[in-house]
C-alpha cells in the first residue's frame, strides 16, 4: 500500500527519514537558490512576453508541487529559457503581447502542458520522448539560444520591434538601430561585459581570495544579482528612466493570485500542438538535468514519475498566474552544489520567493529591462553549441542532416516547424538507413568453422551454393531489397542450386518480411533452387513458427552455417572443387 | 553506349534477337489478350466513372509505350480494378461524374501519375514503394475489392445511387432496392452465376473434352467475352433496353484522339496526393505481377526501369483520352500463358485494340452495364482475402493492427485515408517495436566460451560484473532505454564495478545512441563503475572511431566477451567466488 502510494508521492519515501542535518543543508540551499531565482524569473517572464511577476509566481506553486510529486532530489523547476521562447511563439499566435488575452493564453498553455504531462505520466508514455533524437534536441536548443539572444538585443539597444524568426528579428533590428537609446545601451552593454567577465573570471578570483571551491562556485553564480542591484540603484539614483531607459515598473505586491485558465475550444485547439511540443521538449530537458544530478549521487530518477511531477508543476503554474515551467539546468546545479539533500529545499525556495513577492517587488520598480536582457543573453549563449554540426558531420551524413534541418528551420521558420521537421526527418532517415541493410555474401575461412564476407577475406565457396548474411532485422522497408539481391545473384549465376540466408544478425522479422521470404522461396523454387536458413535466433524462430514459411520452405533451417554447408555442398557438388570463388565476384 | 541506352530502352536488347518463332508466339498471345481485354477495359472505365471508350483507349498507347520502355517481357498494362477505384475516388472530389470536367480530371490524374512515376524512375526512387508494408497492401487490396464489388451491385439491380465509402454505398443500396429493375436483375444475376460457374468449372470441363491444359486455361478466361456476347444479343434481339435495361450506348468509332491534360494549379494541387498514391500502389501491384512472371522463366525485372515504363504508359494514357493504368495481374498471366515471349506481344495487342476501336464499337451499343458489373464483381472477389486478418493476428499484434486499420479505414473513410493511415501506422509500430529492444543479462555457460541469458540458462556470473547483450541496433528511439536499464541495475546492485555491453547483435549505432553511451559512460564513472564493450562489429567500430566515445570510455573494447571476462573478473574479484548468481535475479 505504502509502496504503491509512494510511487506517486515520493515524499512518503524521503519524508520519513528527514533529519535535522538535512534541514540545515536544505535551508542553506534554498536561500542561495532564492536569491539567484529572482532576476532569472523576471528575465524569463520578459522573454515570454509576460509581466515580470508571472516569472516569480511560476516559481512558487510549481516548486512546491514538484517537491511533492517529483522523483529528483535536487531538480529546481521554474521558467527556463527554451520553454519561455516556445511560450512566446505559441501565445503570440493567438493574442497580442501586453494584452490580457496574452497572459490568459499563457495560463491555458501551462494548463494544457500540465494535463498532457500528467496523462503521459499516468499512462507511462515517457518513452515517447525518445523519438526526439539527440541531434534534433541539440540542434533545437542551439537554434533557440541564438533566437533568444538575438531577440534580446533590442532591449540592450532600447528600441522597439520584435519578430519570431531570425530574418524578422534582424530586419526589425536593422530598422530600429537608428533610434538606439545611448543610456540604455550603456547600461545593457555594461551589464553584458560584467556578466561575461564574472562568468569566466569571478570564480578563479574568489578562489584566490581564499573561498572554498563550492562557495566560489555559488558566489560566482550571484553575478546576475549584483548586476541587477547595481543597475537598479543607478537608474533610481540618477533618474535614468526619465532619459528613456525602459524599466520593469510597477509589480503587484502579494502572494500569487488564484487563476482559472481559459479553456475555450478555439484556444485549446490553437494551443494543443504547441503545448505538446513544450511538454515533450521541457520533459526531455528536465529529465536530462535530473539524470545528470542523480548519477552524481548514484541515485536514479523515474522518468514516468518526472512526468507527473512536471505535470503537477505546470498545472500549479496555470492556477496561480504563472507560465509554463520545467526543470532548469542552472538553478538545479546551484541547488545541488549548495547542498540541497531533499525536495524540501525546493519547498523552502518557494517560501523564500513567496516572501520576495510579498516584500521585495517595490524594490525592482527601477530595474532596467536592459539588465534582464543581458542576463538572458549571457545565460542562453551557453546553450549555443554549433560544434554539434561538426560532430554530426564527422559521424554520419544522416545525423548531420537532422541537426542542420532542425537548426535551419528553427531559425528561419520558427520553433514548432524546427522541432517537427527534425523529428520527421530523423524518423525518415532512420527508415532510409535500415531500408538498405548491409548484405554480405560469405564463404568459409579455410581451416575454421567461421564465415566471412567474400569481398574482404580469402574464403572457400562453392559454385552451387550462395550464402547471404543479412546484417539487419528484416521489416517491410528492407525485405524486398533482400529478395531482389538474392534473385539478381541467382539469375546471373545459373550454377547456383542452393541459397542459404544466414540470420545471425537478424533480431526480428515482421510479416512483410515473412511474405517477402515466402515470395523468394516460391520464385527460387520456380528456378529449381532451394532456400535454406541458418543461425536463426530463438525469438525469431518462435515468431516464424507462427506462419507457413517454415512449412513451405524448400530447404531446411540449420542451427549453424557450418551444419548448412556440411549438409549441402558435399551431397550436391561432390565432383566440383570446393574452393573456387563464384564467377564474376 | 548501347548498354546505357538499352538501360532506358530495353527494346534494344530483345529487339536484336527477335525471331520468326517469337513473332508467331507473340501474335497468338496478342489475339487472345485482345479478345479478353475488350470487356475488361469497358468494365474498368465504367468503374472509374468514365465513358467506355476511355478503357479501350487506355489499353492502346500505354501498351505500346510500355513495350518500348518496360523491363518485363510479359506484363500487360491497362486499366485495373484498384487503380480505377482510386481514380473514381480522386476525380469524384473535383468534378461530377458524367461531366466533361470529370473525364478531363482523369486525364490530369493519369498525366500527374505518369510524371511522378517517370521522375521516380529517373531518380531511382523505386525503393520508396518498400515503405508500403505487405499488411497495408494486402489490407488495402482486400478492402478495395469489397468496395468495388459493393459499388457494382447497383448496376446488377438496375438502380441509381453511389457513394465512396461502404456505409454510403450500403445506405444508397438500401434506399434504391425498391426500384430494382427485374429484367436488369435477371441479366446481371444470370451473368454472375455463369461467370462464377465458368471460373470454377469450365476449365475441368474443357480438359475432359480433350483440350490441352494451356488451351483450357486460356479458353476458360474467355468467359466474360461469352457473357458479353450472349447478353448483348439478348438485349438487341428482345429490345430489352426499352424495358429499362441500362446499356453502354453509343461509343465513338475511331482511333484514340490526341488530348492535352488540363494542368491548372488548383486541379494539380487537388490531384497531386491521389496521383502519388495511385502511382505507388499501381507500381507495387505491377512490380509484384512482373516479378512473379519473370521468376517463372528465371528472368529479372528492373524496378526502376518499371517505373519508367509505367510512367510512359500513364503519360500515353493522358495524351490519348485514356485513364490511369498499371500492369494487371489477370491480363499479364493470360499473356504469358498464351505464349507471349517479348513485349512485341503487347504491341500487337495494342494494334488489335486499335482495330476494335475502329470497327467493333457499334457492336457493343447494346451491351448491358449489368454484364460489365458482373464481370467486375467476379474479377475483384478474387482480390478479397480476409484471411490476411487471421494470419496477421497469429503472427504479431503489430501487423494485425496495420491490416485491420487499413481495411477498416479504407471501407469506412475512403481509399486515400486507408492507405495513408496504414503507412503511418506501420512506421509507428515498427519504431515502437524497435524502441523496446530485447536486452538480456548474460553469463558464462560453464565449461564453454559461450554466453547466455541468465534468466533462461544456468550460467556463471560475478557480483562485480554486469554483462548486457543488446539484441537490436541502437538508435534514438531505444538508446535511452539501454541507458536506463543499465543504470537501474547498477544502482540496485552496489557490488557492480564493471559493465560490459555485448554488441554482437548491434548492426548500427546512430549519433543519439553514441551520445547516450557517452552519458552512460559519464554517469557510471560518477558511480565508480567502468564501462566496456565487446564483440563490436567492423562497420560499427569504423563508425565509433569517428567520435569521442572510444577515447572517453572508462573501460576497453574487447574482441570477444570471453576476452572481457578473462581480463576483468580474475583481476578485480580474485577473492570472490565466480559462480554466484547476482542477488535477486
Amino acid at each position: 500500500m505504502r509502496a504503491s502510494l509512494s510511487r506517486y508521492l515520493p515524499i512518503l519515501d524521503w519524508g520519513r527519514h528527514y533529519t535535522r542535518a538535512s534541514l540545515h543543508s536544505d535551508l542553506l540551499a534554498a536561500v542561495i537558490v532564492t536569491i539567484m531565482l529572482i532576476p532569472q524569473s523576471l528575465a524569463y517572464a520578459m522573454l515570454a512576453g509576460l509581466p515580470p511577476e508571472a516569472g516569480i509566481y511560476a516559481s512558487i506553486a510549481p516548486i512546491l508541487l514538484y517537491a511533492l510529486f517529483g522523483s529528483s532530489r535536487a531538480l529546481a523547476v521554474g521558467p527556463v529559457a527554451v520553454v519561455s521562447l516556445m511560450t512566446a511563439a505559441a501565445v503570440g499566435q493567438v493574442a497580442a503581447q501586453g494584452t490580457a488575452g496574452y497572459a490568459a493564453a499563457a495560463l491555458t498553455l501551462a494548463g494544457l502542458s500540465g494535463g498532457i504531462l500528467l496523462l503521459m505520466g499516468v499512462f507511462r508514455l515517457g518513452f515517447l520522448a525518445n523519438f526526439l533524437s539527440h541531434p534534433v534536441i541539440a540542434g533545437f536548443i542551439t537554434a533557440s539560444g541564438i533566437l533568444i539572444a538575438v531577440s534580446q538585443l533590442r532591449h540592450i539597444l532600447g528600441i522597439g520591434g520584435g519578430g519570431d524568426t531570425l530574418p524578422q528579428m534582424l530586419t526589425s533590428l536593422a530598422r530600429g538601430v537608428g533610434q538606439t537609446n545611448p543610456v540604455t545601451l550603456a547600461i545593457g552593454a555594461g551589464a553584458l561585459v560584467f556578466l561575461f567577465w564574472q562568468r569566466r573570471r569571478l570564480k578563479p578570483l574568489l578562489r584566490r581570495m581564499g573561498l572554498s571551491e563550492n562557495a566560489a562556485t555559488i558566489a560566482s553564480r550571484a553575478g546576475p544579482v549584483a548586476a541587477v542591484l547595481v543597475t537598479t540603484l543607478l537608474v533610481w539614483g540618477l533618474g535614468l528612466d526619465r532619459h528613456g531607459v525602459s524599466i520593469v515598473g510597477a509589480v503587484p505586491q502579494g502572494l500569487p493570485p488564484l487563476t482559472m485558465p481559459a479553456l475555450s475550444p478555439e484556444l485549446v485547439r490553437a494551443l494543443l500542438v504547441p503545448a505538446l511540443l513544450i511538454s515533450v521538449i521541457g520533459f526531455v530537458e528536465s529529465v536530462s538535468v535530473a539524470q545528470t544530478l542523480a548519477a552524481k549521487r548514484r541515485q536514479r530518477i523515474n522518468p514516468d514519475q518526472e512526468l507527473i511531477g512536471l505535470g503537477a508543476a505546470n498545472l500549479g503554474a496555470a492556477f496561480t498566474a504563472g507560465m509554463p515551467v520545467t526543470g532548469g539546468f542552472a538553478r538545479s546545479v546551484v541547488n545541488q552544489d549548495a547542498g540541497a539533500e531533499t525536495p524540501a529545499a525546493g519547498a523552502f525556495t518557494a517560501i523564500g520567493l513567496g516572501l520576495a513577492a510579498l516584500a521585495l517587488t517595490p524594490l525592482i520598480h527601477y530595474l532596467p529591462t536592459a539588465t534582464l536582457a543581458a542576463t538572458i543573453i549571457v545565460a542562453v549563449l551557453s546553450l549555443v553549441d554549433l560544434s554539434i554540426l561538426r560532430h554530426a558531420w564527422a559521424y554520419s551524413r544522416a545525423d548531420f542532416a537532422a541537426v542542420a534541418a532542425t537548426i535551419g528551420l528553427t531559425l528561419l521558420i520558427g520553433v514548432e516547424a524546427g522541432v517537427s521537421a527534425g523529428v520527421i526527418l530523423s524518423v525518415a532517415l532512420h527508415l532510409w538507413n535500415t531500408s538498405r541493410p548491409h548484405i554480405a555474401e560469405v564463404g568459409l575461412v579455410p581451416g575454421t568453422q567461421h564465415f566471412r564476407n567474400i569481398l574482404r577475406h580469402e574464403v572457400l565457396t562453392d559454385p552451387c551454393l550462395l550464402t547471404i548474411r543479412v546484417d539487419e532485422s528484416l521489416y517491410f522497408a528492407n525485405a524486398r531489397m533482400l529478395e531482389d539481391r538474392v534473385l539478381d545473384r541467382v539469375t546471373e549465376t545459373p550454377s547456383i542450386r542452393h541459397v542459404v540466408l544466414m540470420f545471425s544478425a537478424v533480431n526480428s522479422v515482421d510479416l512483410s518480411a515473412v511474405d517477402s521470404l515466402q515470395a523468394l522461396n516460391a520464385r527460387l523454387r520456380d528456378m529449381d533452387v532451394t532456400l535454406h536458413l541458418s543461425e536463426v535466433k530463438g525469438p525469431v524462430m518462435d515468431r516464424l513458427r507462427r506462419c507457413h514459411l517454415l512449412h513451405d520452405l524448400t530447404g531446411r533451417v540449420y542451427l549453424s552455417q557450418w551444419d548448412a554447408i556440411a549438409a549441402l555442398t558435399p551431397a550436391l557438388c561432390a565432383g566440383a572443387p570446393a574452393a573456387s570463388p563464384p564467377a564474376g565476384r
